[in-house]
C-alpha cells in the first residue's frame, strides 16, 4: 500500500474522553473513530489488524472441525420468549419492532436462533456431535459504553455453539474449545490466562474465561502462588478459616457509637482493628409462590467485601441481587442500614465462612446509634446458615491447597460454558439416539471478543511513541520510509523495487511516499505500531545501504540494500498472509 | 472437508413457498434456512459460496484502489436528520430508540455515516479522489421480502463511497467503478449488462445499474436491438413519434358510454383500437410554498402505461407519486375517474409525447358514462405541456437512433451513482481547493447486492438436478465420492490420497466418505452443484481407473487413477482460493 493513497489518519493530541491506553492510541493512530456513544467505525489501518485477527480466529475453529455458519442479526422475539430470555435479560438486549409491529431483537448472542436451526437440521446422535460457529457484528445496549471497543454497544464476535448426545462428548469438545482458544490468544501474541469463571445469566454448569493480563482490566483475576488455580474473582473460593472457631473472652455489651455508621468509623470509635467486625447487607430474598420476597441478611467480616456473584447464585436470594431499600430496612428491621447486626435480627441471615469464624465480635445493635461488642456466635446468637459469599483477598489459602491467592487485573477476551440443557430443554431440540429415543441434546458455547482483542493486544504493547503490533496482527508488518522521494528519483526508485520484493515475499508492506517530514513520517509508523521499518536516503543508497529498524529495537542499523529482505526474513521469519 | 464431518442439509422436497428455482435449490441444497419472514442463515454450505463471492468484491474493490472501511450497523438518528432521510425515508427504514430513549436505526445504506467520517478526516484536496467501501449487513424492512435472499430484509452488501474535488474527478472514479463491476461480475461468471438507471430516492445525477439477466428477474430491462442502448424501463427514454402530427379529418362528438369505464371497454364499445383513445390518471401535484398541493392530470395513449418513475421526476409533480383519490377526482372534476379527458379539464395537465402526436382521437368527457370522439389536439383542447411519462414497448425506437427497443427480465446486483453533492451539501462535507477556499465535496456511491448474488447465479446456473456452479464461486470445487469406502479400505484409502492431492493443488474438495447408497450420494453432489466429480470404486481401483465427470458434462468417463490431477487442471484451470 502506498501512503499517499491511503488514509492515514494520525492525531497528535490524546483526546480528552479516552481513558486508557489502548482507546487513545487507538483514536491517535487513526484505527477507529467514534460515530455515538459505544459506536465506532473501523478506518483502513483498525479494520486491516481487526480481518487478522478474525483470520487467526477462524483458521483455528476451522481446524478444530467447528463448522461456520451466519445468523441474522436481527431475531424475532419470539424464539427468546421459548427460552425466556426476553423478559429476563434486562436493558442490554436492544428491542425492536418491525413495520407490521412485530417484536424483534438486534442479537447480543445466538444461543436461541442456534439451537431453533439445529432441533430442526439434526435428527440422530450419529450427526453428533456438532459445533457451529460465526464471526458476527453483536450489539449489546451497555449502559455505560466505554474504553473505545474495548466495551462497546457494536461489537464484533465469534461465537460457537456445540451439540452433543451427552456431557461426555460435551466434556470433550469442551476440552477442544478450551486447547482452540490457547492456539488462538498463543497465535495472536497475547499473554492470557484461561481461569474459572461463574456462568452468569448464560446459564450452565462450568465455564472459562481467558484473560488478557493487563492493568487497566475490568475483571480481577486471582492466581495461586504455588500451583496452577486461577479464576475470576467472581468465582473463585474463599476456603473457612483453619481450625476451630476461638473461643468467647468477653461478654456481650451494648455501646453508643453516636453517628458512626460505617466499619471504618466504628472501628475507630472503638479501637478495634475492622477484621473484628461484622458488616451486615440486606438484600430481597428470592420471591415465593405468590411471587412475594422478604429480606435476607447477608453477613461478612468487617474488613471483607460481599460477592454479589456468590450470593445470588445461593437459594434464597433474588438474582440478580438487590439491595433492600432504606425504608424497607427500618419498616422490617427498625433502624437504618448502619446500625444492623445479626443478634436478635427479624429476618433469616446467611454468615460467610470468615465471619462465622470470629470469636467476641463487634455489630450494629439493630437500633440507631448503638453497636455490641465482644458478641461470641452460639452463644449470643446462632450462627445458622454459613456459605462462601465473600471476595477473596491477596494472601487467602488457594483453594486448591497450594500456597496463597494473588490478585491481578484482566481483560476478559474469550469464554467457554458448558451449557448443558438450558436452551436445548427449553426448545425441546432434541435427536434420537442408538435405540431410537427421543434426547434432549447437551450443548455447550464459546465466545472470544473479536473487536476486543485488538484493543487488549495494544495495552500488552505500547510505549510512550505508540503502538508495537506483534507481527501476526500488524496492519502492515513493513513500512519502507522514503526521504524526499518525490525530489530524488533514485530514492523513489529503490523504494519501489524493495516494495515490490518484501509484497512478493510476501509481506503486507506500507511505503510511505508521502511528501512529509521524516520526523513526521517516523512517528506516524511508530505511533501506527508497524514492527518494522526500512528508511531509503539519497545519502544511504550513495553508500549502498538503507536503515533498518525494528519497532522495539534502541537503535537503527545501516544494511546493503540487497540485504534488507534477509534481514527482514530473520527478524519476521512469517511472511504475509 | 469430509462429508461425515459436515452439515449436509439436502431436501428432496421442493419447499412450498419458494417461487423461485434459486429459492427452491438454495433451500433444497441446503444452503440457507428461514428464521423469519426475510431473514435468513447461511448454513456451512451456502456461507462458503458467499464468502467466495465477498472476495472476488473485495480483491477487485482494492485493486480500484478503494480502502475497506466497517462502519456500525446501528446508527444515530441525528445524521439522518441532518440530510433529511430520517422523515423521507419511509418504512424500509428500521427505527428504534436506545435504553435511554435515543432514536436510532439500522442501517439499510450508509451515505450519512460516511459523510460524517469524511468530512471529520479530510481536509484539502490533496486527499481527494477518496473511495471507500465496506462489506456488510444491511437492514431494510420490505414491506414484501420474497424469493429467499434475493429480497430478504437483511443481506449483505458492498457499499462504496467515493469523495471529489469536482464533477470531473467524479465521473474519472465512477468510470473507474464501472470497469471494476464488470470485472467484479466477469468473474463471477454472471451474464449481467450495466444499463443506465434512474437515481430514485438515493438522489443524485447519473446512475448506472448492473442486471443478471434472468427470467425471475423483477425489473424490466430496455435493449436496442441495433446498439449498445440498454437501460431500466424506469428510465429508458420514449422517443417522441416521428414527424407532424396528423391533421383532423373527424369532428368532435360526445357518446353515450354507459358502464365504460376502462380503455379496453370503451374501446370495444366504439369499435377503435386502444391506440385512438387516450387516458387522463389524476395524482397529487407538488406542494406550493404554503404546503397545499392540487391535482394534476397525466395523459398517455390508451394502449401505454404511465412510467411512476418519470412523473415523480416531473417538476410539479408530488414525490412519490401519489394517485388522487376517488373523492379528490369528483371534487376537483366532477365525475367519476373514468370519464376523465383533457378537453376542458379544470387542473393542468401533462401530456406524454405519444399521447400529444394524436388525431381524432377518443377521450374522457368529464362527464359520467360520456366519452368524446374525434378529438384533436389545439382545434379542441390546447396541448400544453408535454413530456416523457410513459413506459417504453418493445419495438419502440431506440432513444439513440440505432434499431428498436426489446424487453427482457433482470435482477439488480449492482448500482453506481453519481451523488453529486447532495449529501456533502446537507452535512456541509468539504475540504480546502488549491486556493484555500472551502468547497463542497463531490460524492459517487457504489452499491453490490453480494447475497443477491449467490442467488442470480443460481438463477442462471441449474438444471432439473440441481444447482451448476461456476468454479469461481462453487462451495467446493470437486467432490470425492467414494463407493462403500466404510467396507472398502482401498476405496477408502484412495479417497484420502486423492482428497490430498487435490487440496495440496489448492482445490477445495469435499470427499463424501458417508456411509450411504451411492445414488443418494450423486444426487447430493449434484443438487449442491459441485462442479467436478470423481467417483472412486473397488471395481474401478481393481481395473487402475476411477471416474470423472463433470457438472455440465453429458457422460462419465473413466481415467486413470493418476491421471485425476491433470484431468480437473485441464477442466479447472484455475486452483482453489
Amino acid at each position: 500500500m502506498r501512503a499517499s493513497r491511503y488514509l492515514i489518519a494520525t492525531q497528535k493530541e490524546t483526546p480528552a474522553d479516552a481513558e486508557i491506553i489502548s482507546h487513545q492510541l487507538m483514536l491517535r493512530a487513526g484505527m477507529i473513530r467514534k460515530l455515538a456513544a459505544g459506536l465506532y467505525s473501523w478506518l483502513p489501518l483498525g479494520l486491516r489488524t481487526l480481518r487478522k485477527v478474525e483470520r487467526i480466529v477462524r483458521e483455528e475453529m476451522d481446524k478444530s472441525g467447528a463448522q461456520e455458519v451466519l445468523m441474522p442479526a436481527v431475531q424475532p422475539a419470539e424464539l427468546w420468549q421459548e427460552s425466556g430470555r426476553w423478559e429476563q435479560y434486562g436493558g442490554e438486549l436492544l428491542r425492536l419492532h418491525d413495520r407490521h409491529g412485530r417484536d424483534f431483537c438486534v442479537g447480543p448472542t445466538h444461543e436461541e436462533v442456534i439451537t431453533d436451526l439445529v432441533r430442526n437440521e439434526l435428527k440422530s446422535y450419529k450427526e453428533l456431535p456438532a459445533n457451529f460457529y460465526q464471526i458476527q457484528t453483536k450489539f449489546r445496549d451497555e449502559r455505560r459504553p466505554r474504553f473505545g471497543v474495548m466495551r462497546a454497544r457494536e461489537f464484533i464476535m465469534k461465537d460457537a455453539y456445540s451439540f452433543h448426545i451427552n456431557a461426555a462428548s460435551l466434556d470433550d469438545t469442551y476440552q477442544l474449545m478450551h486447547r482452540t482458544y490457547c492456539n488462538i490468544f498463543d497465535r495472536l501474541g497475547l499473554d492470557y490466562r484461561p481461569v474459572q469463571a461463574d456462568s452468569g445469566s448464560i446459564g450452565g454448569s462450568s465455564s472459562h474465561e481467558f484473560h488478557v493480563l493487563a492493568s487497566s482490566g475490568e475483571d480481577a483475576i486471582v492466581f495461586s502462588t504455588g500451583g496452577d488455580y486461577a479464576a475470576n474473582i467472581e468465582k473463585a473460593e474463599a476456603v473457612a478459616p483453619a481450625g476451630d472457631r476461638p473461643a468467647a473472652t468477653e461478654d456481650m455489651k451494648e455501646v453508643h457509637t453516636p453517628d458512626q455508621k460505617t466499619i471504618d468509623s466504628v472501628s475507630e470509635f472503638l479501637g478495634l482493628p475492622a477484621e473484628r467486625s461484622v458488616k451486615t447487607l440486606i438484600v430481597k430474598a428470592e420471591a415465593d409462590e405468590n411471587g412475594e420476597s422478604g429480606l435476607v441478611a447477608l453477613i461478612v467480616r468487617g474488613d471483607h467485601t460481599l460477592n454479589e456473584i456468590k450470593a445470588e447464585n445461593l437459594q434464597g436470594v433474588a438474582e440478580p441481587l438487590t439491595m433492600a431499600t432504606d425504608e424497607e430496612i427500618e419498616k422490617a428491621i427498625g433502624c437504618k442500614a448502619g446500625s444492623i447486626g445479626p443478634v436478635n435480627l427479624p429476618i433469616p441471615t446467611i454468615v460467610d465462612r470468615s465471619a462465622a469464624h470470629l470469636a467476641d465480635f463487634v455489630c450494629g445493635a439493630n437500633k440507631d446509634d448503638y453497636h455490641l461488642t465482644g458478641v461470641n456466635w452460639e452463644r449470643d446468637v446462632a450462627v445458622g446458615r454459613v456459605e462462601d459469599i465473600r471476595n477473596v483477598v491477596e494472601g487467602d489459602p488457594s483453594p486448591d491447597g497450594n500456597g496463597t491467592l494473588e490478585i491481578r487485573r484482566g481483560i476478559e477476551v474469550g469464554h467457554i460454558f458448558k451449557l448443558g440443557n438450558k436452551y436445548s430443554s427449553a426448545l425441546n431440540a432434541t435427536v434420537l439416539d442408538e435405540n431410537g429415543k427421543s434426547v434432549v441434546m447437551e450443548m455447550g458455547c464459546y465466545g472470544i471478543g473479536v473487536s476486543r482483542i485488538v484493543a487488549s493486544s495494544i495495552e500488552q504493547n505500547h510505549d510512550d511513541k505508540g503502538i508495537i503490533w506483534p507481527d501476526a496482527i500488524a496492519p502492515f508488518q513493513v513500512a519502507i520510509v522514503l526521504l524526499n522521494g518525490h525530489k530524488a528519483p533514485a530514492v523513489a526508485e529503490a523504494g519501489e523495487k524493495l516494495y515490490n520484493e518484501l509484497r512478493e515475499a510476501g509481506y503486507d508492506v506500507l511505503l510511505d511516499d508521502r511528501n512529509m517530514r521524516p520526523g513526521v513520517k517516523f512517528a506516524d509508523m511508530e505511533l501506527m505500531g508497524i514492527p518494522h521499518r526500512f528508511v531509503i536516503s539519497e545519502r544511504g543508497l550513495n553508500a549502498g545501504t538503507l536503515e533498518y529498524k525494528g519497532r522495539r529495537d534502541e537503535d537503527k542499523q545501516d544494511i546493503a540494500v540487497e540485504d534488507a529482505l534477509p534481514v527482514l526474513m530473520k527478524a519476521s521469519p512469517k511472511t504475509g498472509l
